[in-house]
């Protein structure tokens, strides 16, 4: 991971074979700071996409095969039972340019993951919401 | 709709049953924003998507089935008519990890909708472009 | 071009006909900006996307017939061989809301551009990773 500092924001170079949620999760927890919004583009590998299934109340996985180009990716960091939690959905694509998307569960950089950090400076607490079944802002 | 101050910007989280252009021109028109930019991520419902058919100079609707990932959002908020005139485009992913894409006509939050506000400090007045047939900036 | 200075960013319309890569290139230049983070939307044609193929260690062009929404734009200016280098990555819709993405190597505005750029203080020199094969932050 290589930092550049960029005044009120941080770029961010993840290197690779990282993964990207537990390299930011522990940026944030290095740093100490309170919530922060990310965004990006790269390519990665070693893919898990989710969507949400609100009627049974869980995630689907979806495993993805081989290397994807890293097409965007958005999300934020927020405090989860008192541990930073990185929130991020990407778009990925492949080499005929077709796409796939989704929440992020886990990726590894394949060739370059270039990524805007912007530190939040108030906590935002994520509270289990029982008819959603998941932890909301 | 929840609002967290976060310096100079604002992260929202729009409630389950929330439509989004008609919550960001409303939270414009509230605060009294000159101009916004907004991006973010969630699970929404009831979407119709666009595409700007330019030879008819027309938007194509494009109406989703079910509850898809809300994968990307950006867009601003600009003036049209002396009205706040959210402008977004997104992407939306299925369970199947599978997307769908465009200029965003409405959408309601099934899951979780978690937004980055940016209020910016001039007013955008779009203005009728005859030859592409859009109001642009 | 329409350049609205909004603050510490900028908002800009690009007008149709205006190439992308070649528009952000000579902005960052003639403002003389170090670096600078790109994000935004619109409707563009005369598309060429990219795919990195680790493997090969070149890039794959996928060129794309006709205009299609700008769903998602994001990326960086950066500096290479002592010249602006924008590096954006890009999802785009067609009128059945299908989406195609990838890097941008380059693409003509059609209807609307619309993009927010954030200068950064500090440059930001890519070089060139052999393991790689691409210059990298």
């Amino acid at each position: 991971m290589r930092i550049y500092e960029q005044g009120h924001l941080f770029f961010v170079s993840l290197e690779p074979g990282e993964e990207m949620i537990e390299s930011f999760r522990q940026l944030t927890e290095m740093r100490d700071w309170p919530a922060a919004a990310i965004w990006g583009i790269g390519a990665i590998t070693d893919i898990v996409l989710g969507y949400y299934d609100l009627e049974h109340k869980r995630y689907i996985e979806i495993p993805l095969e081989g290397e994807w180009e890293l097409a965007s990716c958005h999300g934020t960091v927020s405090t989860r039972d008192h541990q930073p939690l990185p929130h991020l959905h990407v778009v990925v694509s492949n080499r005929e340019g077709e796409t796939r998307g989704g929440h992020l569960f886990r990726a590894k950089i394949s060739a370059a993951g270039e990524f805007v950090i912007l530190p939040l400076p108030s906590a935002m607490i994520r509270r289990y919401n029982e008819r959603i079944g998941l932890a909301l802002l």
